[in-house]
């Protein structure tokens, strides 16, 4: 072993630790730490401030600039933002305990499901510095011990956030190792945390798809893909067009970097011709560029013609991709073939269409006549979320507090044997 | 890509047009499918039992004696209880469909999620036939696509139990491509099934610590690990000593090669001089070999001393680890440092103790006053079980037909779009 994966080794020791005392943290303990860890945030909110200003003036010497940056970029009001994330999940139900089920076998032993934490619970995350508060929030209050590792770009700025919250952690009388900051930014560091089998119980890598790759080759420990959204809106012939031409605005423009945004359109060639030209305008006057296929091309003077990559391609930008499909069977077989499994949405007024699409769309996700930003753990009422699982095995879609548990079979007899 | 490759990733494009299929089919068509089924091994019988002896001829010259012989042969008894495992599992509820939860939000979307299958689930076994049948007869009523990867020495015996089910399924009007056997039996192929990522949703190994571990290492595909059972029984000084005899002979005795069987016996002191030495001349009198921590071992003629490597090997056979511990919490901080995350049980009459072991145990399932033994999907009512799981990600413990589901979040609007 080198000594960073001893250092690496040792951490995990003590996450294991912290997250075996979390267990019996009452849910009034988790919440009045939670509220300690806000305040703290605020009162060290020009510590923080600092630090990030160090990370900034690094980060742009290195060329970093637009959304990457704005992404590290803290103020005293996104500071704040943070306290009142860790705020918000005080007041959010406690998963652990819940009885999820209960039964009584015909020889009287009372089986139950109960929910527990999952244990150590570790994040790979890029430069946003308010994910660092968020999961150390969300693992408190699910029980588990949260490993943080960041990117190099924020390290000044995390290594603020972790050690004020662990000061206030230990005040409030819960072990500070349930949050822990790896400070070795680089890639021999994660890929020794993925390695850390039987020592983190999940691993959830929020990044692009080469941290996705690295994880899914080099993993040894379970984890959560939150991976791309290439997420398809479809206009149904029988869709209410205004409704239709709503969401597909909302759905490509509110939030055109994140991955619940829009990023392909799949019109039904029955109301093609009416409705495609006017919300190809709207988009294309909001600076999207459109790329089709041949029959949408035909119908939108300034459309450009899309290459078959296109239809695959998680853009993230003011890029669409378009085409006119014959029937609903059509716009399935090609999300099918091109979806990412996050999140589609169909407009219809047609009952029988929409459960066909819902129920044939192998998406984690399916929207009727609603914008695909939906998809977000805030908007479904989890309070929060720790990321979004592209993957079918444990959690689909938003993660929040339920989803970082597990649960233990609790059975309960009198003596009973097995014949 | 080999041949060998392109033959399996052509099954597993068979086996992922079978699952899309087979999403849509109705409860009652897999349950007249699954009788079908049953009827056809009964039918074939003779054909089963013939190509049986070939693989058994085949064992014994190559050696093969013992436990792996008997799991190994059939006989009209084993392929009627085979074909009885299929009709019963056409008894049990669909738990595709399943309205998991429902609720509705401010602005009116209607989120629900609902059970959908997992797709194409693939199992990696030893040379048990009566898993072939088990396994595809649980994926067919779940909706999953199966694919088989039984030893070589069960070729000749699971061709032709899936050649006869895949021709009842046929006729049944369910894609045949529902079962499907890996018929190349070499390392490689097992390899590549593991690294399908994308074309198989879940990969169980039901097979020894080899198999495990070139999962962990090599697998792209997500899995769940179906691992050893070094399962404890602990006597506290407060146990109904009546009990605890009852319990741990059973625990024991009722089938030591089965991974629910008690591999540990942990006592504590207050009762180890009332309870030791009557129960260990039972255990040494149906002949396990008993082996003690020095505790143990000056209360017990007879059994000889432990090696440190005895805490955390599981048995499988009539042997037998034993320790005296002074308290509850000894036996917690044993069971964290040697159990295997399988079963554990507590015999008292003490409530806050039970409570405080199943609290603290970090296993799947934690009995109170009842045998190891229990853990298993008919005793839990599952009705049949795929594998027990040892992992902490999606599934633990028996794992039934739910647990080869995930969910679909279906939300269903108005036309709302996302401020």
């Amino acid at each position: 072993m080198s000594d960073d994966t001893v250092e690496l080794s040792l951490l995990a020791d003590r996450a294991r630790l912290a997250a075996t005392m979390l267990g019996s943290v009452t849910t009034d303990a988790k919440n009045a730490a939670l509220l300690s860890l806000a305040d703290a945030l605020t009162t060290a909110s020009t510590a923080i401030l600092d630090a990030n200003h160090v990370d900034l003036d690094a980060a742009r010497s290195n060329g970093m600039r637009g959304s990457l940056l704005d992404r590290l970029t803290l103020t005293p009001l996104r500071v704040s933002g943070m306290a009142g994330g860790l705020r918000a999940v005080a007041t959010l139900p406690d998963p652990v305990g819940e009885v999820i089920e209960a039964w009584t076998r015909p020889n009287g032993l009372n089986i139950r499901r109960v929910r527990v934490p999952l244990g150590v619970v570790a994040v790979i995350y890029e430069a946003r510095p308010n994910v660092t508060s968020d999961v150390a929030g969300l693992c408190l209050k699910s029980g588990n011990a949260a490993i943080l590792r960041g990117s190099a770009a924020a390290l000044h700025t995390n290594t603020v956030v972790t050690t004020v919250l662990r000061a206030a952690l230990a005040c409030a009388g819960v072990p500070e190792d349930a949050v822990q900051l790896v400070t070795d930014t680089g890639h021999a560091a994660a890929r020794a945390l993925m390695k850390l089998r039987g020592r983190v119980d999940l691993l959830i890598p929020r990044g692009g798809a080469s941290l996705v790759d690295d994880i899914i080759e080099n993993a040894t420990v379970p984890y959560v893909i939150d991976g791309d959204g290439n997420c398809h809106v479809y206009v149904d012939g029988a869709a209410n067009l205004d409704k239709a031409a709503r969401i597909v605005l909302n759905a490509k423009l509110s939030n055109p970097s994140v991955c619940n945004a829009a990023e392909k359109l799949l019109v039904h060639e029955a109301i093609a011709q009416r409705f495609l030209p006017g919300v190809a305008a709207d988009l294309m006057a909001a600076g999207v560029a459109l790329r089709g296929d041949q029959r949408a091309c035909e119908l939108v003077v300034g459309m450009t013609a899309a290459s078959p990559a296109d239809w695959d391609t998680e853009y993230l930008d003011l890029i669409m991709g378009v085409r006119v499909v014959s029937d609903v069977e059509e716009a399935i077989d090609h999300i099918r073939a091109h979806g990412s499994g996050h999140t589609e949405a169909i407009i219809t007024e047609d009952r029988l269409t929409a459960d066909r699409f819902v129920g044939a769309c192998p998406s984690a996700v399916v929207m009727v006549n609603a914008s695909t930003r939906f998809t977000d753990g805030a908007e479904f009422g989890f309070g929060a979320e720790i990321g979004n699982s592209t993957q079918r095995l444990h959690a689909r879609g938003p993660m929040g507090l339920r989803e970082l548990t597990t649960y233990r079979i609790e059975v309960r007899g009198d003596g009973q044997v097995r014949e």
